[in-house]
């Protein structure tokens, strides 16, 4: 029985989220079927982090124990042989025994994408939201800076969640207008339910003049979630990148 | 009565083309039904070409004559706002009474897109094929000068059709790599049935080094379908231009 690292990509416009629910077509159903099928036995699933119905991925990072005698490639093969085309396992490595997808997680990396055009996106429709109203990019910027760092972001977290701590490290807040696109990338140690797409969401408002920048400081210290901005269409949202010890993303780090 | 001309872009995964068939969803049909709707009158839709099932447009071009006292950004906001998600109203114009989506068509161009990676394409499934096997892009090149100029393409369309002649004018086949896609792009005065996608899938060919650059020359002369490669997927191609006397993109004419 040895334990690998699994580096998947998804499209999450069909799938209920990431974790299994009973009825439900969702990543991790779809990806421990496949698993059962190939190694006859139930397998066990884990993910860096768990992603919304509708989130995508570019790459999310799962462990797994096997007990196979196919190499890597082998592996890689015959997975994405019968994988649906909304998923794509990208990479097979072979980890230590205490590698775990989410424990030994050191950041992950969120982008948020707005069309911030006259028309609606049409190609893109499933992977970014759409404001017609024109953002302010300066503004967004200014605001962003607010919400790196250390800090108790409860106002960034969805109600009725338990947590043992609402205090979370966000290391960078990069913003950047992109072929009509306002993109949002926020890499953290960890984040909290719903925490990127309320953030977007505030920032949007900064960006619409609605709230006015130097507010988000005020809003974020208030540890009141009925002050952010609302929790932005999770089809924006995609996780980016899951960074672990020895990555080359590593170098992203502070 | 007044004629104008709409621009339309429209994501053809879910249609069975642009032409009205009983009983299917086509471009024309939802086209025609949402101006029915508004202007109560049966409104003759036409447009530049057909595409085919599958086939995307960023922009086909479309004359009615309508009876409104509505402003162009009048009728684009109304019809955008009954229109599903997969087709954008993206320009309204006023055109003259001789003006004909077909007949003034002075020329279009389609791009095909090939991903030329070893894992298939995810988030852009819908809008490119997929080549695992590397792609020469020298030779593809070296094959394109050939179904440049005027020339009979018979050897590049679908058999079965009747045409009064198989003539057509290519003006220009520019061959490009960009993140890890070969995209094709035909500027022509008019094309034949699945014209567009048999080059494609000849350049392709080319590409694989199944088929050497100096036979395509060969192969077009010699009127015979079976000896052209196959006709490539439809989600590969799109409608990228469609160009009118006066239209700046004029300028891209020889």
């Amino acid at each position: 029985m040895s334990r690998y690292r699994l580096s998947l990509a998804y499209d999450g416009s069909h799938f209920s989220g990431w974790a299994v629910q009973p009825g439900q077509r969702t990543v991790q159903g779809v990806l421990g079927e496949i698993l059962k099928t190939l190694f006859c036995e139930e397998i066990n699933v884990t993910a860096a982090g768990r992603t919304d119905a509708g989130v995508h991925a570019l790459c999310q990072t799962v462990h797994v124990d096997l007990e196979t005698s196919w190499n890597n490639s082998q592996i890689a093969y015959r997975i994405n042989a019968i994988l649906p085309d909304d998923i794509i396992l990208s990479q097979v490595q072979n980890v230590a025994e205490d590698f775990h997808s989410r424990y030994s997680c050191l950041a992950k990396q969120y982008i948020y994408r707005v069309a911030n055009t006259p028309t609606p996106p049409l190609f893109e429709r499933d992977f970014v939201s759409w404001e017609r109203r024109p953002l302010s990019l300066v503004k967004i910027r200014e605001a962003a800076k607010d919400l790196e760092g250390e800090h108790d972001f409860k106002s960034f977290m969805n109600v009725g969640r338990e947590v043992d701590t609402s205090v979370r490290k966000v290391y960078r807040v990069r913003v950047k207008r992109s072929h009509g696109e306002i993109i949002i990338s926020v890499l953290g140690a960890g984040f909290l339910y719903n925490q990127v797409r309320i953030m977007a969401g505030t920032l949007i408002n900064v960006g619409l003049e609605k709230t006015k920048p130097e507010d988000v400081k005020m809003i974020r210290d208030s540890l009141d979630r009925s002050q952010a901005g609302q929790t932005a269409h999770a089809k924006g949202l995609c996780l980016n990148k899951t960074i672990y010890k020895g990555d080359k993303s590593e170098g992203m780090l502070p």
